[in-house]
């Protein structure tokens, strides 16, 4: 008898079918502000101040009333009387009148009366009195209140993911709480080959027994997506006591993503627990590594069921549990550093499967190039170590030829060879 | 009398003997593997096992003598006695002799005796034999032990940052803790204007005063860098009072930065406890916004002397900071995404500067565009929260037209419009 999969769904097909089955949200909670870098916003942030809060000077020099300026040039310079001095945080008390400058340092309070600044290069104070070189315009170096931030603007979209610029601008609005979404991910491994690292110390594992190595990279991708990650441990590979995981995951976690009993021909029970739960359930995709991956929709929540393989896992969370995680929160993609290159060695991929191929991309004579290390190898993690690209592969394609032109995306910076 | 800085020098050369003068090491710290993402490994790492550490299947099928193979065909397939099934974690015990072969799934640990896998695709399993369709070469579909990671090999250097798959790697080499830099930040904030947003609370600040939103920036910054960031509190402009400040962070932290206080004209108290304590300060950048960013070493760690300006501390950041967080680790600069695309207007900017701008990038009609929002504005944060890109423009240009190509950094993904 032959096995495998039937028949493979293309990626594409199989993400927008389980996105559109992705119906959770999760919950908002308020955190302080230093805590919510890399979160996700959950409501769109509107100023309710003017930023900055007054007009400010945008330079060192002299606040002037602009119309006392007129005419002013360096063989015939307009002369003021220096009636002050201000700085940021120590605003000048008085009016300026006509005739009269106050000395004004970068973000000092605009005097009332004055109108612009003149910057020292174009004045020169002697005694009380300032000579001014140059006529300004009103407003001239004047930082206008409400330039940054102006009260009643969107400033801020539902599903940001935060930036360290984001919390500046929060912050700015006087916002020392935000609501984000707190999305809370877990990991359940299962395979009798499996042991903990911790059961291992330093030593090989026991007579074939392999480490549990997938946790460990699947927990930093959630992470590294802005989730609170969480791993559950390792459950035998038995239907009913992986129902009994998955359950309880599903009643605390918004996303759980399962590693192993997902083969054909194999041990499967993760695939059959996740059978007798789901809403919805896409299983074998045309990707190579990860074609036992699936994904499924259990009372909305996403379920990702993948490889136990690191390689295959890792393709498998790009593929479903990351844009799953984007849809709950209403977030869009982040940019993928990228770089083009020449292909130093032909590779061969099969026609309608997307290809994730490690390759290593590298600086030489100011050239880039790109050399493939491995197409296939799902377990084979120390191809993403050291290699520091992703080659894929379109359906369409049955490989690259040796001196083709290529995008990679870079998962570390580019070497130099 | 004209102020300002009487010359500023080139990124480059200030940045280049800085780091030339940072000399500290963060101490070694072990860590829980599940603790270590992000962070920068500080020892070489060697692996002392084989992974996988015994022969396995790689591929769903029937383990076989390779040799029983020789001339099978489908019109003239061999006929081997199945003896057993294997999976990952649980081995066939016995030996696969002549004319016999034992069901596998991937990653079961290759029977004794066997050499070869011969997938279900090339065989067909009847009663308790199986066809064998194809002669298979010694070590088809084989993971061979220690193919991953062999025992000597040098997996990870010194420096590199953890990203999931390293720790996978880690994992796998049975590392249960992991030796990393404990690299901690602090951030000082000087300037009398400043209100911390924990006194607004939602409302604008008290007449002439702002809400300090570059402690925000430049604490996540920090965080992003890998650093254990810490905010240490407002200190008056007063130069004994940040001296003080700066001497107490010294003696914790491995790298400080201080905001404020670092003007020509005005304020000045940071510049001169830093000038007090320096082994080496260099001061005033020729950078746009940042003009006023400086950066000293003292004991040979690293004190980052930056505007208060929100957007100008970013590029010091950017400048300084990130270097000298690599450079104290052995680190090597992560890739950043970037995009090129063809510049909607003309942008001017002053030679032998290095301007940063911020822009917009965003994808209209299959093609990229590059929209400037902001060349100047070092307190206007908005611009990057609007804008998703930054256009570097080197010191050799005055700007580039309206329908140049320009490459830019994304901080945020391509929008559509």
């Amino acid at each position: 008898m032959s096995r495998g999969f039937k028949s493979l769904t293309p990626v594409d097909k199989a993400v927008a079918e389980f996105l559109s089955k992705v119906s959770h949200r999760p919950p908002v909670v308020d955190v302080p502000l230093g805590e919510a870098l890399g979160r996700y916003l959950a409501r769109d942030v509107v100023a309710e101040v003017d930023v900055p809060p007054f007009d400010r000077a945008a330079f060192d020099g002299y606040a002037v009333r602009s119309v006392d300026t007129l005419g002013a040039a360096r063989t015939n310079p307009v002369v003021l009387k220096v009636v002050g001095r201000a700085g940021p945080g120590r605003p000048y008390q008085g009016v300026v009148g006509a005739g009269e400058a106050v000395e004004v340092a970068t973000g000092a309070p605009l005097p009332e009366g004055a109108d612009a600044v003149v910057p020292y290069e174009e004045a020169a104070e002697r005694g009380g009195s300032v000579e001014i070189y140059r006529p300004v315009p009103q407003y001239y170096y004047v930082s206008r209140r409400g330039e940054d931030l102006s009260r009643g603007e969107l400033v801020l979209r539902a599903g940001t993911r935060l930036r360290p610029w984001d919390l500046g601008v929060l912050a700015s609005l006087g916002m020392s709480r935000v609501p984000i979404y707190s999305v809370r991910a877990a990991v359940i491994s299962t395979g009798d080959e499996l042991v903990e690292v911790d059961d291992v110390r330093g030593g090989p594992p026991p007579p074939g027994k392999v480490v549990n190595s997938t946790r460990f990279a699947l927990i930093g991708l959630f992470r590294e997506a802005g989730a609170d990650a969480h791993y559950l441990g390792l459950v035998p590979d038995d239907e009913e006591a992986i129902r009994r995981a998955l359950e309880r995951a599903l009643a605390d976690f918004d996303v759980v993503a399962t590693t192993g009993g997902a083969s054909v021909g194999g041990p499967d029970a993760t695939h059959r627990a996740v059978s007798s739960m789901a809403d919805f359930y896409v299983r074998g995709v045309a990707a190579r590594p990860g074609r036992p991956n699936g994904a499924a929709v259990v009372g909305g929540k996403p379920v990702v069921v993948l490889s136990g393989f690191p390689v295959a896992a890792i393709v498998g969370f790009e593929i479903f549990a990351r844009p799953a995680v984007l849809k709950m929160v209403g977030g869009r993609p982040e940019p993928a550093p990228t770089a083009r290159g020449v292909l130093t060695r032909r590779i061969t991929t099969p026609i309608n499967v997307r290809t994730y191929a490690r390759a290593r991309a590298y600086v030489r004579d100011g050239r880039i190039y790109v050399e493939p290390l491995a197409v296939t190898g799902s377990g084979v993690l120390s191809t993403l170590t050291r290699g520091n690209a992703i080659l894929v592969v379109p359906e369409n394609r049955e490989g690259y030829d040796e001196g083709d032109e290529v995008e990679v995306q870079l998962i570390r910076g580019l070497e130099e060879a």
